[in-house]
């Protein structure tokens, strides 16, 4: 359903130097990230796990609403939450990212949602496998794809829609693959999902769809827009690109010292400084955090504590001996599939999945 | 102890023209607003509240945690968070501001926080009222102001300091102002103050002080940074102004019609539409909403709901008959002071207390 005469932003670059637009100010005002002073929590306290909602938070009433399975199905369902509750409830920690971590930093700058750094949260979800739920719809020998529909709705680059975006089967019958009513414990908050919500591990969080209200099995790879135009990795912005999936792996750290309020830049005293943070993949486990306090030249080795879970962030420590002036502190993880994390962003038109290191300015006094 | 030589932003208003720039953006992505349509809810649900953090969020262990209480008082005390919860205590729903809301839509924009118009939430609160715990401390005869002080250390224009409000020894003693550990009935979360903060109802943000270390009552009129630079009313940034105080009266609407992304444009069926939000004001009840769709050439009143509260905000409703082609929706609010909103916004070096009247365009179809 295209309707290209309504008012709809292209996708486009930023001229050099140019600011923030209007555009994209109202885009970070609604989209919030983590503090990343709270990554000393394992699991992110409530309203500090980041927010991306592409159109409004839609009003659902938890008292009418329920959840269509149908498609390629031989037993089509209407699920409301009561019968949701119970399948056998299964809880995971997740550690979320956006697939646009990072963009803002890229340059040129792809004209989106301008996250920085903080586009990430853990959180542990508790809900029914989406398995056993299209276990009970039977699936026929057609089926392909997953298609799972939120309540949001909007316009995107002429495409008005509802938020919708698909998983192959396989991926989709996953043991750990959540249809979630709570969050931490507690029913998902409106901008997280009420009251139904998938949680995809290991996946940049456009797949994890909120305030689901259907999930249609299809014949055939999905075509929408979310899968087959936004979340893809471009050179150019007409390409067909690769499709976005699983999560690079990425370290962040606490910034040590106290900071300036108007700039963030840091200020550390001299001295040795525990500096901490988190490391995550979604593709394997993280086997090695590096530290750099030079800006890149020399690395050490952190030390890596247990994963909160096999999804989820692991922390990490070093001990940087501070010597006064101005320092760049950097950090980069590595997986176990051998991925490493770039020191020079792997530019993309839509800015996606960008794990460059983290790098952190700091006076020291 | 201003520490010049340190990396510290100046006071400045950005270029005619000029785009967010990289340091605003750094303080968008961590201070977020509410989402406009969470005004459907009466109290803000977790998350959703506006945050507006100065420099870090500190990390405090309630177990070693304790509150001074002392200078200009007859009986110095160190309260910790049982002897806090032994008061009698008291619940208030409030609407809190940030006294920086509309900053970024003022010309020539003042280089801080770039809010646009959603650093607004209504919580309640639940904690010990100041009054009872000054009661015990005994203030002497000397006793001007009461200065309030967090655990939150940063630099800001030059001033290394830990982040500290005071307000008038009358307005302290006021039975309504609360030092609270609770949010929505929850322990506070780390962003909002945890274990303490002031609550001062009808004021902007600034002085209901988070991570609360100290209470000092001194014999004279504050005069640190927050109170006699930060928080002024000024036209030139080298006044030195008048303070800001008490919430101006405002009104937001929930942006009707469904979103297009990139640009949050607004797209809405023709045909009767029911346009919502809420109103509020520091300084008395409110008494008057009206809406214009038409840029505010012509204003129509809308129904007003009882207020959630004394300080909180209440809801009102309007009817709008939307007929297809573009138009812009406009509401403002009068309070029983007789204050009302400016069609044009009252500008001031800083962007403070800017609650000129909102502006939503929207294409109807």
């Amino acid at each position: 359903m295209t309707v290209r005469d309504l008012p709809s932003a292209p996708s486009r670059l930023a001229e050099p130097g140019e600011g923030i637009s209007a555009d994209e100010l109202a885009l970070a005002g609604r989209n919030h990230a983590l503090l990343l002073e709270a990554m000393r929590h394992d699991v992110t306290p409530p309203g500090l796990h980041y927010v991306l909602v592409h159109y409004d938070v839609p009003d659902v009433d938890p008292a009418t609403w329920s959840l269509s399975v149908d498609g390629e199905v031989a037993e089509p369902l209407r699920l409301d939450l009561d019968r949701l509750r119970s399948y056998p409830p299964v809880s995971i920690p997740v550690t979320m990212e956006c697939a646009g971590n990072g963009r803002a930093l890229l340059a040129p700058r792809p004209v989106s949602q301008p996250w920085l750094e903080g586009a990430v949260g853990t959180a542990v979800w508790t809900g029914a496998r989406l398995a056993d739920v299209l276990a009970d719809a039977a699936p026929t020998g057609q089926a392909v794809d997953v298609v799972l529909t939120g309540a949001d709705h909007g316009i995107e680059r002429g495409v008005e829609q509802d938020y919708a975006r698909a998983l192959p089967l396989s991926e989709a019958l996953r043991t750990d693959v959540l249809l979630a009513y709570e969050m931490n414990g507690q029913p998902l908050p409106p901008q997280h999902g009420f009251p139904l919500r998938a949680v995809v591990p290991g996946w940049y969080g456009m797949t994890s769809v909120k305030w689901l209200t259907a999930i249609t099995v299809i014949d055939a790879a999905y075509e929408g827009f979310q899968n087959a135009v936004a979340y893809r990795l471009k050179e150019e912005l007409e390409d067909v690109g690769e499709p976005v999936t699983t999560i690079a792996v990425r370290a962040l750290m606490i910034p040590p010292g106290f900071p300036d309020f108007g700039s963030r830049h840091r200020i550390v005293e001299a001295g040795p400084v525990a500096v901490t943070g988190r490391a995550w993949s979604g593709r394997g486990a993280v086997t090695r955090v590096e530290l750099s306090y030079d800006g890149g030249a020399a690395w050490t080795d952190a030390l890596i504590e247990p994963a909160v879970g096999p999804y989820a962030w692991a922390r990490w420590t070093a001990r940087w001996d501070a010597e006064p002036g101005d320092h760049e502190l950097c950090v980069r993880a590595t997986d176990d599939t051998g991925d490493s994390q770039p020191v020079t962003a792997r530019w993309n038109a839509q800015g996606m999945a960008n794990n460059a290191v983290q790098r952190v300015p700091v006076h020291v006094r």
